[in-house]
């Protein structure tokens, strides 16, 4: 049992986060990005080129990552699909993408309509043409901890689905627990399973925050030497029409609570706060970030 | 590190919680109670016996403890900080009561206008009626992680006021984190402390999620060993006049949390988030627990 000293955030706000949310301008994500960029986060995603049909919410990527203010050293990412979200996302000059793949069969083939070996397939033109023109390629493997269609998910199948990923060329393995019901200690045996098969250090937990179990979930996974968590400005995402449903873990209350460890990851709270409050003045609701929410009572005061 | 295998929950909400909320009417108190006593809990923390010129919503103690159907095996209990509001207690069948000490100087200088050592002086009287009687006490002890008035607290004044309360005669010992601070090597680090001087048999948890850190933090202690764990439903609490300020953590997040685990703790998750939604109709804002609004959104789909 080893907490790790440093900890790499990759802030899914603008992506994950928006995706589920109502629409929102395209001048307010590039400001959220640009606000993003000045709290010291090392990885924003920040968009996703996928069809406009499925998700009208990033159909404005190309836009968005034109015309953002990049700062040296920060990776902006963003999810593609296939070749052409991939070449899509390129002309753009997107430093890394993801390809996005479920450990269960249920939600591979409601959610695309394939099987999940099938959907890996798809995935190698991306990967061979990202080996091509050097960019990394990071994995999700979704519904990691149950399925909102088959409920459970068998152990070996996140293995399966991790390791097929790692071997096809992603540098980083995203285990994504999509709909939020894990609890510690099926997260920890989920994370050791897929840490014998692929190095700690290249393994990210992507925490949705449903049944408020996140923080207790990626607490419980620390010690096992995790050092990477994906988290949302203000706990964007959810489902932009179910009334309070929660979405990935707030990236404030991650960091509040990391610092509180004396673990490193060199964001600045009072700043990613005041993003995350501007991001919201566009949602119709404030920060689902606990964290967020007590520094604006403090502030009032 | 040894997970226990039951956890015994101490339901605050109808004390902790309330008394932090707008006033309701007493015949919703009285409802609450009621529909937590068909959930499974063993012990509800029903009513506070203090001045109602400080905590004008708990004036109808009385009437409430006069009024709730009991149910068999459930422990109803009150707080009484003097021997007043301990006789009252008893004249209305209070099964239990308990004292309120403060691990900070600073907090029990500004809150009641004494010094540490001076407010434990003044529970000897209910400690020692109340051991005539054979009557339990349980003994809280508030800012264990933090005072909004000094900051830090030292590790040495939550050890000593949890020994003094204990050694006076309280059965339990309560350890708060009232301003909801702390994160989890933190609340390990306390517990730890306090469990050299007390068996971890008689302490409980009682975390604030104001910076979301409440279950994370159970989360870490419950391999030490602790098995109560004190939590409100909906997320009672908080500051009646702060909007999204965020009390007691949600029972209902502990007992899904619990019941994940295969932590046996008798409470019927589904009556419980019924019980939460009630009570929340009479206070202006939705249950502040997780999984209360995710069970909702199910059944709205």
């Amino acid at each position: 049992m080893t907490l790790p000293t440093q900890v790499k955030i990759v802030e899914v706000g603008p992506r994950d986060g928006l995706q589920n949310e109502v629409a929102v301008p395209t001048a307010a994500k590039i400001a959220l990005i640009n606000q993003l960029s000045e709290t010291g986060l090392s990885v924003i995603e920040s968009a996703s080129f996928v069809s406009p049909k499925w998700v009208p919410q990033m159909a404005d990527s190309s836009e968005v990552m034109a015309q953002i203010s990049r700062r040296a050293g920060i990776t902006y990412s963003a999810l593609t699909p296939n070749l052409k979200g991939y070449e899509l996302a390129r002309q753009v000059n997107t430093d890394e993408v993801a390809v996005f793949g479920a450990a269960s069969e249920a939600f591979t083939q409601k959610n695309i309509n394939c099987s999940i070996d099938e959907s890996l397939q798809r995935f190698a033109p991306v990967l061979e043409q990202a080996k091509a023109d050097g960019v990394s390629v990071r994995g999700y493997v979704s519904c990691v901890l149950g399925c909102p269609y088959q409920g459970d998910v068998p152990l070996a199948d996140v293995v399966k689905v991790a390791k097929a990923l790692y071997q096809m060329g992603c540098y980083e393995i995203s285990l994504g627990d999509t709909i939020g019901v894990g609890t510690p200690l099926a997260a920890q045996k989920m994370l050791t399973a897929v840490a014998e098969h692929i190095p700690m250090a290249n393994l990210a937990l992507h925490f949705h925050n449903t049944y408020g179990q996140a923080l207790a979930n990626i607490s419980a996974c620390l010690p096992l030497g995790v050092s990477i968590i994906d988290s949302a400005v203000a706990g964007l995402g959810g489902c932009p029409y179910a009334k309070g449903a929660s979405g990935n873990v707030a990236s404030e209350d991650v960091v509040y609570m990391l610092q509180g460890m004396g673990i490193e990851c060199g964001v600045d709270l009072t700043k990613l706060a005041a993003a995350g409050r501007e991001i919201c003045q566009h949602l119709g609701h404030g920060p689902r970030s606990q964290v967020a929410l007590a520094l604006q009572a403090k502030e009032d005061n």
